[in-house]
């Protein structure tokens, strides 16, 4: 809402060029519909397996690979959506390149609860390890690609907004997709450590500290190029 | 938000006859939720064959005509969210007719799934060709529908919206039942030309290239068609 | 959006009183939520039953129940969702018993899939009908029991409200459960004209005209009161 | 939307520091859209057994136990959904722990359609009435963990909130949870005893009275704390 105000002094109303800025209110609701959709439909994947011999604790903990991907899946899920708003949060229009960039992240995300069965039905499969992964580096990439497309040049956020920001948040898109290729190339010789990656992943996007951790490299890296600069 | 804010300021409160304006905040929250979920059930079409012998790399392979329907319908669907999030932009206020129309359109937006699993199981069938072909070319014909409505006489349109704005809108909702009235013909005598031209289609509207095609087209059209009136 | 921001105005800033009043804002996303999901579970009952020496054509026509069922019960919830969108227009907060009565209403209106799935199945079946028609029922009585609750002595609405508006939506929450009653009534001897009955009632919400006739209804009762009043 | 406004006026613009406050709108549209499609979801636990010998009426009252799971986690969801949207209502901004708490009790919101299959189907079970518990416990957890993150030392409240509003959340958050730990005990030696408990707990939340009730108890503790204080 706050930046949706700020938007509405910025921009002219029924402007005449069609292409050019629309505010970001109804890309927001659609990727919270998509995000919360497919968070909720990953858990379709769970199914008791239809065995009247055995008590419920038992079949639960036979499904162990579906709940770990449930709540792994979800995370990842989780720390997507939250880059995103955060990025979101500083754009101040949306033009139809950014929209469509928009449009094929949700596509990537809708596919995960897909990947995700997969991955949980075959987690001993190298195929499914790399498929998955692929899944959330398109991800990835494709968040990376709409914030760099926005910032360059400051084309859709604010003239005054820091460096650090912009760089805090491309740091964090790019990031993930190399430990996931990392994880990838780890498939074709073990298929735990991959699983490991994926598990572990999230934590250094949730936990508080290394939110702070990120900020202060993102800082150094702007200090260093904004220091370099100066000295030529 | 913006327009919302803007509208605010034209309409009175508490309007005594109930069947004028209301604001378009409510249809357009149920319509990010219809289309989020007809783009994400999409999804659900998606499983893979059973088969122990196999790796899962085969089996998907084995599945591309159902990944195939899952992209080209998602993106059919962005186009058409997009289309009709950027022709809401310049309505003012929402009457009972505008409202079901737009009821209307989510009705048809919601059996996407299901033609869209019907071309996946039997892409090979005319019927399949035909049905969907059909089901996308009643959305394209009720979005034009309520377009015409809308804007016919500025009836819920700022009355200084640029003649060519309209215009341009009223050929993206045209042009794509044309295509795919051509593609339901081709399906009499080729099963492949039909599929092509659905997964092509989404290109004229996504490429921003095209964006500035459509741009010039509606603007010339509308130069001619003042030159016509003043001549006379 | 319109109603919120007078609302704004209207309210004090985090009132002492924990159960006087929120804004509508949150119930009606969940509700344009519930209705959007509601409305796209829908398509879940059409499934093409798996015929290899049959044309897709010859399938759809045979799912003619579930198809019929389809559209006529996405009406039925547009017409929900509309009447329940304009009523919400008028209210100003929202409190703990109007919030409750509100999540009665998506719990029924939730259930819908479910009962349309047997009456597609087995609409032939007297107890399909009678279940659908209940369900149907409970929506409309929960509906008007709200918007009584919320406009009995100004509870939740602006005292300027014009009487007939009152009377205009109760009389359109009271229409549609006395018509369910009636096709009940029918399906002890008949199991064809309640199907007709569910089919058609949609059309009095939806056309334009009826609108109009429905508006008069209500001015008139209005008008009649009063005089019935002053000549006291 | 009226907090919405308020911290508008409260931030300032593009805040330096990364990690601070965001607004709570995306949350709250994505916590709507979780909400709506696991309490819709619950309906994909309905299924009609295919009998064709048998009545609807007879169908429906054998499948009795999944209805009455429908509609018990049907206003759970709904007590928990309405608990978190009032203690929302007094969140001034939402910094990054605030935003994953929020995802946390999201993830554990959306298995409840799998808990709830579950207890529809092993409701003789212990542990299936033991992890129906758990997954209900961990929401109500999370939550209260949530609001006493936001409310200690005023972090994301007004300071002039009254200190038994606060009171108030935090007892109805924790209270639910104990009934469940209750049942969970209970479970132990007899299996109806508990569903009981699960069923009549909404009752708590729901019924006008017992809102007074909650109000009491959290004003006389409060009251009675400042008193204590006052006298050393």
């Amino acid at each position: 809402m706050k930046h949706n105000h700020i938007k509405l002094l910025n921009m002219k109303q029924n402007v005449p060029n069609i292409t050019s800025a629309l505010n970001t209110f109804r890309i927001e609701t659609l990727e919270d519909g998509v995000f919360a959709i497919a968070m909720t439909l990953l858990v379709l994947n769970l199914k008791i397996p239809e065995t009247t011999d055995q008590s419920v604790f038992h079949s639960i903990v036979k499904i162990w690979p579906n709940l770990l991907t449930f709540f792994g899946s979800f995370l990842l899920l989780g720390v997507y959506w939250f880059g995103h708003r955060t990025a979101l949060h500083y754009i101040k229009n949306a033009d139809h390149t950014f929209h469509w960039l928009g449009i094929l992240i949700l596509m990537f995300v809708s596919i995960v609860p897909f990947s995700a069965s997969m991955i949980a039905n075959y987690y001993h499969d190298q195929g499914a390890i790399i498929l998955y992964g692929l899944n959330l580096i398109t991800i990835s990439l494709t968040m990376y690609w709409q914030w760099y497309y926005a910032t360059s040049g400051y084309r859709l956020i604010d003239k005054d907004l820091p460096a650090y920001v912009i760089r805090f948040a491309k740091n964090r898109f790019i990031f993930a997709p190399i430990a996931y290729l990392l994880a990838i190339c780890f498939s074709l010789v073990n298929s735990v450590i991959p699983l490991i990656l994926y598990t572990i992943l999230p934590v250094f996007y949730i936990l508080p500290f290394f939110v702070q951790v990120w900020e202060k490299i993102a800082k150094y890296q702007v200090s260093r190029r904004s220091h370099r600069q100066s000295s030529i």
